[in-house]
């Protein structure tokens, strides 16, 4: 069937915890629309409504850093992407830590599996949200994935999102290039 | 700790199946670096290397289609991300079925549990790959999710991609805005 209006439907995508703003006043907000767009050098985007409060922080300071959560923190991570840092003190209600980053201005997430340092190259308006095309600058890896392995990242580990669901990214089923087609 | 080179570890994320070309002589390639990047109106992005055989096919119809498979079909999503379409005919090694778009020059996939058919605005040169970005114009749904739920797109149907390895997307752990965080 096709629907009458068309709609993006991409999925699974992850759920990001993107900090961004002031060290003293940092916020955080989470955002599936984001991925890789370059392999080398390394770049990626996140896509923000122009209301969010976060998207005037990002738009000015030009930097971000987006933070994979352990799925163990979804409450946290869901607090962060319904709730506004207008009003809230999401670093204080959540509890999470914020730490200095090594290049940007702003902060990182201490409870963060992977914590990529982004400085923003271009804005794209495009109706509801504006893209943010960014460099990644610095890559921090958890103890618990320090080989940059698959072991840290999935399994009950990393949080995918797929249509107003969080979710675990589930159980492998085969190796990127393990040609394993029959040919028919 | 940090990585000596920045790399973007951003998962999970899609492992997409891209249809493009002509009618008479379609391709496939399998892609990872896509998602969404705007809401209203409805567009993407996929970003593809400059050799890959499907480049040019886009660059030049500025057409694509975007199909999410199930992933009982996952060996043919990693043929088609792994092999050429200058030496094979990916729709006839995989057995996949190419039917006539509603909007496009190109074809989608009958197996898909969702395509959608895109029409490229803009090319961004970013270095290893240029990011295609779309205007989704068609969306279909598969009957197995007419009703645009949840429920034909997650536990062992839908196909995320995390380094180096495809997976399932796994159950459940929270609707977005549950709001079930107990303040600290």
């Amino acid at each position: 069937m096709i629907l009458k209006s068309p709609e993006s439907v991409i999925y699974p995508v992850p759920a990001a915890l993107i900090s961004c703003g002031a060290v003293a006043s940092p916020n955080l907000i989470t955002i599936a629309w984001t991925g890789t767009v370059n392999s080398t050098p390394p770049m990626c985007y996140i896509s923000v409504r122009k209301e969010r409060f976060s998207h005037h922080l990002i738009s000015e300071m030009r930097q971000f850093v987006i933070n994979l959560m352990p799925s163990t923190l979804v409450q946290e991570v869901d607090f962060c992407g319904t709730k506004t840092g207008k009003i809230f003190d999401k670093f204080k209600e959540t509890g999470l830590t914020p730490l200095l980053c090594e290049k940007l201005d702003t902060v990182r997430v201490g409870e963060a599996i992977v914590s990529l340092e982004c400085e923003v190259v271009e804005i794209l308006q495009l109706g509801s949200h504006d893209m943010f095309i960014a460099n990644i600058v610095v890559t921090h890896l958890s103890d618990s994935m320090k080989d940059n392995s698959l072991t840290g990242l999935i399994h009950e580990q990393l949080l995918g999102y797929t249509k107003g669901y969080y979710h675990h990214a589930g159980d492998p089923l085969l190796n990127y290039g393990a040609n394993s087609l029959k040919f028919k």
